[in-house]
């Protein structure tokens, strides 16, 4: 396989962006990330979408995205798995460098949720989730992450403040970042003060609904040279499944499709998670992210809700976690999401982060973990200064 | 690269089939596939589908579907291409393989249409065109595919009777093939006389909506071996897109992504059109079977439609077109047919195809042409015998 790299990164002000259309978000970040790589033609497309049929009736997303930024005929594809489809789409491109086919692939992302015809934006999510014997039923998401919530908190003693910790330590991140949904500080309280979800799950705990873009360019090292930009390399990748359902799973408080997913890019890059220097995660709800720290091996069961209450993983923290806000603060346009954490990872190494969120003492390694549904599929990227 | 071949396939009786579940046919395929190959686990799932979101309610389709095959924990992926999808699933495997990254993979597509809820079928299918410049004004496929063939007719004095043609030969090889849909013979005049449809298509012009999955299983040459398998070899991938509304390319009688993909499979296979003993096209409409086999270069312009009527794409023509009996007599579960297109050239090319449809002569190169839309995409796959 040979070597790969991240040459380019665009992304643009996400949030509810009634005045552009689906094509449009995904047209101004991809143009972007060409001008940010100092290139105009790609050999292919890659664009991870959960559901542009549900949400805005088009599907069909990688040939009408490759026309609209301007690269007609080129070969053009559209993953899904559900909001983990832009960390797949990053890996699909990743392979097709790797394997010599390719020698410049764009991996993009993009959701247009805000305006949302039919059965609305939570039907659409649902299709995450097990049609058969979770959503027939009536579950949703915030019910899913509240059971989660529920067990952990009485598995571990964790606490209400606990929780909180995760959602305004995201928004002290994210009001650093320019392009973030919701770029404003939020006070510990206001978590708990907040409109109730799904017990115990309260309005702040839970990431939004958002329209929104990102695209980067990957290319082989040795073009990368050639091009005179910062290389970051993809030295991990690694993805992992799980069964949809929620209850079919040993546990609820673990993540095994993220252990796994984890594990397989350590691997491939041969590092230790002492190596690690930052790490964005999947923080559709605020038990998310602690689960997640946890089932990557950063902390150890029970302790991923008292280690974000410590401090541990905030921006001067021992593992900063979701410097760019998460999906919290930032927003959650579901099929963006995964290449936003590697916008916002290259961002870091190359020491480009903006309003003082920029990592300290030059960070060399970071990882991203993006995951679909309640965690039926996880995928982990380590990426690595050259 | 490294060699990449098909070792097993995996098909199932497709039709309107309202007592199995969406992930039920996509397991009976699946299943099929791994006894066909002699292997029990696989590294990794790509899952070609159209839209689970819009026809059953159910995204996160690789995660769904490599729990339901006893594959729970490997990496699968979900890809769409509209109509494609199913071709792009097999490309997408072949290059995981090719890259090194993973030895075993299930390239599979499926598509449960029949019990659509919401707006339908033809809803559900015209998010393949364009939502903006198209759909939104009312425009469905049988329409867009109208066009096509009144202007083909028009521009080259093509007449009904040819047109007709190729129905009439998809049925008399789809009666061969114990898995169509529609496995019966068809009179040339029954079609001019069925029900008016988009003039000047009539119903049996028309592919029909189906339930139906496919699933081959792809490893590298030197472990095909091993496998005691016939050896399949993939020796060309090519893919291309076009504009998605029909009305912003330069002919609507000409498949531009068509002819691209082909040169692209051919350029990469090292072969020319002459080498090719059969091939499996979209005939999604007879109109593009007659478009598609020109835009491949079998025919000159407007020298398809005559071809057919000719019989020099019959069985015991000069290039058998459609063996299978194609869309319109297998049918057309959108996101598997680009699979089962593959499921018969392999058949084919081992001698294996059933009720008297096996070529004579034993044919050593086949290829695929699988597209989306009104061909917003295609791709292309040639494969031989080792």
């Amino acid at each position: 396989m040979r070597d790969v790299a991240v040459v380019g990164i665009g992304i643009m002000k996400w949030g509810e962006l009634w005045e552009k259309s689906f094509r449009d978000i995904f047209a101004e970040a991809a143009l972007n990330a060409l001008d940010d790589a100092g290139v105009d033609k790609i050999d292919s497309l890659i664009v991870g979408c959960m559901t542009g049929g549900l949400f805005v009736g088009q599907e069909h997303v990688g040939a009408v995205m490759a026309d609209y930024i301007g690269q007609k005929y080129i070969p053009a594809a559209h993953v899904e798995s559900a909001c983990a489809s832009g960390g797949l789409a990053f890996r699909q491109a990743y392979i097709e460098v790797a394997s010599g086919l390719s020698d410049i692939v764009m991996a993009g992302g993009v959701e247009k949720m805000t305006d949302v015809s039919g059965d609305g934006a939570t039907y659409a999510l649902a299709t995450a989730a097990d049609q058969d014997y979770e959503v027939f039923h009536g579950v949703t998401f915030p019910g899913l992450y509240a059971m989660m919530a529920r067990t952990y908190m009485k598995k571990y003693k964790a606490t209400r403040q606990q929780l909180s910790a995760v959602p305004f330590k995201n928004h002290q991140n994210g009001m650093k970042n320019p392009y973030a949904q919701y770029p404003f500080p939020i006070k510990l309280e206001d978590v708990e003060n907040g409109v109730l979800v799904a017990d115990p799950l309260h309005i702040l705990d839970c990431s939004p609904i958002t329209d929104g873009a990102a695209a980067v360019i990957l290319t082989t090292v040795d073009i990368a040279k050639k091009l005179k930009k910062p290389i970051i390399k993809i030295i991990g990748s690694g993805m992992a499944t799980d069964t949809l359902a929620l209850h079919q799973r040993e546990s609820t408080t673990w993540l095994k499709s993220t252990e796994l997913a984890g594990q397989r890019a350590l691997k491939m890059a041969g590092k230790k998670l002492d190596d690690i220097n930052l790490v964005e995660v999947h923080d559709c709800f605020s038990i998310a992210e602690i689960i997640v720290t946890e089932s990557l091996g950063f902390f150890k069961p029970g302790m991923g809700a008292k280690a974000a209450a410590d401090g541990v993983t905030a921006l001067d923290g021992k593992i900063p976690v979701n410097t760019s806000g998460g999906l919290k603060s930032k927003g959650h346009p579901v099929g963006a999401t995964g290449i936003g954490q590697i916008v916002e990872i290259v961002k870091q190494l190359r020491g480009e982060a903006e309003n003082g969120r920029q990592l300290k003492g030059s960070p060399k390694v970071g990882m991203t973990q993006n995951m679909g549904g309640s965690g039926a599929s996880a995928v982990v990227h380590i990426l690595e200064v050259a």
